[in-house]
């Protein structure tokens, strides 16, 4: 027998189960979405290297999947090219096409191309696979889905709330407890100008994210390491230990911020949105979990690494397992300037499905129905049976009900265990006794009990 | 500004009208599916080219999309290898990922790699795109859904049935009158048996498979062409002419056939799988259609190019269209041999989402209500009316109503003509008065009628 054949590293087949709990997580999702008139889209898995090509970093360019061209691509290679020119020049000579890396980029592209077909402000969703080269470790894959929602072509601080509503209800809706972190890039900004070095936000932002991980004394080395005066490391350690409620660490930052209007207009923002969420909510007190509601936390150490954003930024994390941000995102102000269409803002978040689904799995919360459809199996001795099942199948699926017929008249165990590996609660037994009889005998998987039924009787039971 | 952003030929972007249209394809598909008990997998975007090499044909390999190795690829070439190697060659080089061409190798591939923990029969179902780099032209596209669903591990003919009825639910859900064209390929071995020719079995169905397009006098020049004595040509003419009912054809086919064990074997089967599908549906007479059924055609020209095919083959066309074949499909007795686990029969058939698409958009058979989920939109003339609007909003969603909130209080006509263009049918405006009292004013998007309303109104009207 040949060798078992294989599927490439990193990425996965989603066997029925899977599915079913996969579909649970994004039928809640879109559930949500459409509650908020959020409209889905769809783009290629192909787009224009030219389109992906530099938007991600030189590492993304790197892990970008590329296809290469159609055709006799060697045609555009010569053997002076081969020897000379460096990998990224060659590739461009084969390759014209890649996979889509992220959501965002092609969104953008999205946006730019039918501009003229859209009525803004524009409020879509997209759920669709992403492929990354990536080296592949546990909990990290070379495919997977995103889940974005964003609304571009308003300002207005209404689009933030509503995604943070959108937050609370999708993880109500699945069970699982989460706190969302809140920060804003204008405060990062802020923080970087009254530090002395307006320059270095980027770099301030990358150790400072890291804080919850390596700890305040790791954070400083780096700071100091890249470069920061000690003085700046020194003045940005009241920041770092900010403390109380949302409010209050607020009050503290207006202080210390005072000479930056970039970073009052940060806190700005951030009060307007908690009082907005707050009051749409009649959530009283924002720092505490409530039962019907979601923590939410003011979160300095929030940076989020993608350049993009220029206002409010969020990330959220299940409280009850250990696990990375599940959800993030933020305001951008020029997303789709990188395709000539310059000051559309914009603020999406990001669902991650697959973390989402090590929760729900850790925390064993999903529910109990999801794997089979399916209500009843005919079970038949003979063919002149499976005739007769096929009938009554006919009419009970006319009446919207999931039924199988098993398809041979197998040995009744064979038929059993079908039923038991497919979680199928009942079995409808077709012998010539209940052929004669104008019945079946319905058997109860769980209880194991059965009884003669009529079709009148099976549709009432079922 | 720059130059607007395009998609990689023969690809296309969904917009939410567009989408909604496909969901409610795939939604009608997929809950059909679930009646007769099947269960949805997804396999990856990307397979070993060892998956998919050489299971299209050369002209499908060409077809492939293959992805570029990540690193460096051009170290595995060589100044002499380029020079010398086909381009074949020098792919396998550079590439060992492709695009899956279509759902059925994948799915063979899943049940080999997966086949212990797989509890045979396995009726699966599999909604996801594939990719061709075929020439795009209208109505054929490089990245396009495919919808298959199929049962694997048993032999016997109720399976073909229940695609059957599965093929008459989904066409009477989404309101479509179809034909169903039905042939066996033991019946076209039969056929080229009894001509005395029964090693060309394949040429002589390519060249049966246009008599509709070609006409039977073109049919007859390409046998001709290809090399088939003329007694063998004249010997085809009776069965190209046969006419009837399907059992009168049957009849005839018996007499014609009487040599050949397959060939009787495929009559046997298709008047078993006629009788059971009567019998099933109590629908009396096949060969006409009845609005409640569907047509069922005997189709002896019906040929379906795949030759993994070994039993019954099906087609469907839509009676008021003039369009290729919507749906087809057939019976495998060893698809999974490629892989290595010989002797797994199974039956299939792919349903065209595109084409399905197409051809509701020309018969204008979408339901009216598609384009928007969104039931209400709160318009605000001021801040303090926004946040009013967003306290109602929450309320109303928490009913489960699909409500927005026109995030900016913009002009109260840009307001409007959101609504509009996304077919929202009411719209509550916000203003002192209405805030004052409590209440809003309820416009009715159609009539252009409005009265003031309160929660509780609101409520009941929805």
């Amino acid at each position: 027998m040949a060798q078992k054949p294989s599927i490439p590293k990193g990425t996965r087949d989603f066997a029925p189960l899977e599915m079913a709990r996969r579909n649970y997580i994004f039928d809640t999702i879109k559930s949500v979405f459409s509650l908020y008139g959020f409209q889905q889209i769809e783009t290629p898995a192909m787009e224009n290297l030219s389109t992906l090509m530099g938007k991600y970093g030189e590492e993304g360019d790197k892990l970008l999947f590329k296809i290469l061209n159609s055709g006799d691509w060697k045609r555009s290679l010569d053997t002076e090219s081969l020897a000379g020119a460096s990998i990224g020049a060659l590739t461009n000579k084969v390759s014209e096409k890649g996979l889509r890396y992220d959501l965002t980029v092609p969104f953008a592209r999205f946006v730019v191309q039918h501009r003229e077909d859209i009525q803004f402000p524009f409020k879509r969703y997209q759920i669709q696979p992403v492929w990354r080269a990536d080296r592949p470790q546990k909990g990290r894959y070379r495919e997977f889905y995103q889940c974005d929602v964003d609304v571009v072509g308003t300002n207005s601080l209404l689009s933030e709330v509503e995604l943070m509503q959108i937050v609370e209800a999708v993880y109500r809706r699945l069970g699982i407890r989460v706190s969302l972190h809140v920060n804003n890039r204008k405060i990062l900004a802020g923080i970087a100008e009254v530090i002395g070095q307006p320059e270095r936000m980027v770099d301030i932002t990358v150790a400072i994210d890291k804080l919850d991980k390596i700890g305040i004394d790791n954070v400083n080395n780096e700071l100091l390491e890249k470069g920061l005066p000690e003085a700046s490391v020194v003045a940005l350690q009241p920041i770092l230990q900010l403390s109380g409620t949302n409010a209050e660490k607020l009050d503290q930052l207006e202080n210390i911020l005072a000479s930056s209007e970039t970073g009052l207009k940060g806190i700005d923002e951030l009060r307007t949105i908690f009082a907005l969420y707050a009051d749409s909510t009649q959530d009283g007190d924002m720092t505490t979990y409530e039962p019907s509601g979601m923590q939410i936390e003011l979160d300095l150490c929030l940076a989020r690494g993608l350049n993009y954003y220029t206002g409010a930024i969020f990330e959220v994390k299940a409280l009850d397992v250990q696990m990375g941000s599940i959800t993030g995102g933020g305001r951008y102000d020029n997303l789709t300037g990188i395709f000539g269409l310059p000051n559309v803002s914009g603020v999406g978040i990001s669902f991650g499905a697959d973390r989402i689904y090590d929760v729900l799995t850790e925390l064993n919360l999903y529910p109990e129905n999801l794997q089979s459809t399916t209500e009843l199996l005919f079970a038949s001795f003979g063919e002149a049976e499976l005739l007769y099942a096929l009938r009554w199948a006919k009419v009970l699926r006319d009446k919207g009900l999931c039924v199988e017929v098993y398809p041979e008249p197998a040995k009744m165990k064979k038929q059993m265990s079908y039923a038991d590996s497919k979680k199928i609660p009942y079995v409808a037994i077709v012998g010539g006794d209940e052929m004669a009889a104008n019945k079946v005998m319905l058997k109860d998987m769980v209880t194991g009990s059965q009884r003669l039924v009529s079709m009148d009787e099976l549709l009432s039971k079922m």
